[in-house]
């Protein structure tokens, strides 16, 4: 499937919170944002992997030998952006996603099912995902912030894209 | 020209500078971290379009109305992700580079030069690059971290991209 199929420009009939979700199920990376943790004050931006949850809210399966995750353990605070330009002609004509908030170990009976959902979406972690050293991580949405072309943007709360599940 | 082209993997032979340097050369777009002005100790990732100056520093042309330009205002700090995975069967073997820094408005004698290289690069920017509340920043690099696939990783001088430069 072409790139530009992949990512069509959003129909005028689509509402900001379903280009979102869109971009949330359908974008298999992000880049992930987080505070770095031996600069203070300086961010670190960095790739990831994302998978949808039941309720859409991104997952993320991350080496505990990652930057990301050591800044991550030291402060929750993070961004992720998903990025549906791709096969758009001009890039900033393109939506693309930024989502604030934090992220959180997945825990005790909550892993079985992040594992499910992240390797039904990238089944090649079923590789790695068990190893000592990765853990799931879940993002919760506090705020976010959709541009989906030149003069289409929009902040979002998390219940538009999250429903009953909130953030 | 196909993805997997236009991102292949690192020759064997291939330096980790010199896939660094690959990466900012090739990579038109690019994720900024910056420091949400509005909430205190988050992160704001937003997607940017990227051009290197004659010394391969990134150059960025914001809108004074986007949220990343106030943040960067507010604070220099930010980060760059530049993602040459794109077209990798596997994302994750890829090579991406994190730079950590602060940007800097480019003004006076510096403006023509940097518009220049951002237009040769971004040829359809010249329709706006002229606006008034559009700016062209340079990034300025004080670590940079290169991933380029499973256990390929190093942390890189600005020296090592960026000769003379500097940063």
């Amino acid at each position: 499937m072409a790139a530009a199929e992949v990512n069509p420009a959003p129909a005028a009939s689509e509402t900001a919170g379903e280009t979102a979700r869109r971009l949330i199920l359908t974008c298999g990376k992000a880049t992930l944002a987080t505070l770095d943790r031996n600069r203070a004050g300086m961010p670190y931006a960095s790739l990831v992997l994302i998978a949808p949850d039941a309720a859409g809210r991104p997952l993320l399966l991350l080496s505990g030998l990652a930057e990301h995750t050591a800044n991550l353990l030291a402060d929750p605070c993070a961004s992720l952006l998903l990025d549906g330009t791709e096969g758009f002609a001009e890039t900033l004509t393109g939506p693309r996603l930024t989502l604030s908030g934090t992220a959180q170990l997945v825990e005790g009976a909550d892993k079985a099912a992040a594992s499910d959902a992240y390797i039904a979406r990238h089944p090649s972690s079923s590789f790695y995902a068990g190893f000592k050293d990765f853990a799931f991580w879940r993002f919760s949405t506090e705020a976010a912030h959709l541009v989906a072309g030149f003069g289409r943007i929009d902040w979002l709360e998390p219940q538009a894209l999250f429903g009953d599940a909130g953030r």
